[in-house]
């Protein structure tokens, strides 16, 4: 009975968000310290009610599993066509940087973050 | 062949919904008690067939990781550009305020919602 | 080496849809009986090529987590703006009811239906 | 440390894909053997960039849990409006069939394919 | 108490990201060695802002299950009806070739990576 009440935890959900705009156009989550593990999942992108009628574009900045950093446009709104979109859940391990390329915003991403104590001394 | 058949089994799937309008402009999942835990995980949003063909937007306010409040534009819907979205399953942990910042109506949130009692007394 | 393999085992995935129009606005998955359990996971809404230039929203209808009936539009789509949506798993258990609450149709649910024995005799 | 990284290890990834248009209108995926498992996992729907301006309707068949075939527009998308659509991962069971309803085409449907020897001498 | 820390550890999530314009219109992801396992999960797919107002189309070529390549096209954007999309999580497993089939781009693929070493000598 208990493991069915289990199957029914779940883990705590924290939000991450970031806004994007002409005066912060780059907005980065680094990792604290070594303690912990963090671990982004991007799930919509949308832009300000105010934003021009342009294309915005937001790239992304992170490690390729070589350990270089790399950067690949992500998502591009524009009011008119397509204000919102989903991200699907997006997982990417800190550090990461979102860099608005074109447009001057306001846009923003949001998704799950996920933070846990780095499981070092654990003997398994 | 039993563990076959409750591979099939899945838990009981809630559903959640919640109406943005202008003389609601705020939705709040609360926590109601210390014995039961839950979990939102947001599938769908759309516009009221008889919305302002403007844009209407709707923040997401809940909790970081570090147990700060942040409020985030979840998604931007116009009846003549974008009357519906997919939110892929947007998982977050009440506290949450769903927030409509722009436009004045009707807008949608579904999804589905988990509850279980607390495993406090889980001598795992 | 048996290990790898059933990873690759999967359950058989049968298929659910339904159709909404003005003749028949009203579709209901029920419970059947107490010896199966059902759920469903909403993969896709479309339109008929032949649906009006209108706004059709689709209405779910089923439990909260608290035992009480529940609606909530889930979509909504126009033919010259968003004709066709995924609607990215959204799983639900029965009763459930869809219901065409603007538009005239056809509109077309589909997605995925788990069906099993009730787990009733299970010793765990 | 191996628990670590046979979490990495995944399975191997089949691409499905197939491609409707009016000379070839209906495209089935069936299942050769009794020996084999077979899943497709539909990932995303696209036109061609050269498929004329009208609505291109996919209808899926499939069996539905009692056992019968049954038949549903899966997405239905038209180049000046919605030229592509993720389908989600739209898990399904083959003898499974593509039909192009409306429109002529190309139209293409892509995914994962599964597959797998059944598992029939297990002793488990 | 192990258990729930152990439940928020992720793997490591590594960015991948191709560009395809008119002089570079194929990407491979080839097998670097038979010492490693890789696999990419596909996430999204957008225009760059700078794109022509054309369809652009591209093509995934991958192995289907019974070890033959085959090409499907993957997505079709254009600036002005829908310029970037979501592909949901497409996995697949390289060697992978993505082509632009029409347009000019530039267009961008972005998803995770997945790398490990192969578990030749796991001796489970």
């Amino acid at each position: 009975m208990e493991g069915d009440i289990s199957d029914m935890n779940r883990p705590q959900m924290y939000l991450f968000g970031c806004t994007l705009k002409s005066d912060k156009r780059e907005y980065k989550v680094d990792v604290d310290d070594d303690e912990t593990e963090q671990q982004l999942s991007l799930k919509a992108a949308c832009l300000g009610a105010e934003a021009e009628d342009k294309f915005h574009t937001v790239e992304l900045e992170a490690l390729t599993y070589d350990g270089k950093a790399t950067k690949v446009p992500l998502v591009v709104l524009k009011p008119s066509v397509l204000p919102s979109m989903s991200l699907g859940g997006f997982e990417i391990t800190p550090p990461v940087t979102f860099r608005l390329l074109s447009g001057s915003g306001p846009i923003h991403i949001s998704g799950q973050h996920f933070v846990s104590v780095r499981d070092s001394d654990n003997g398994e």
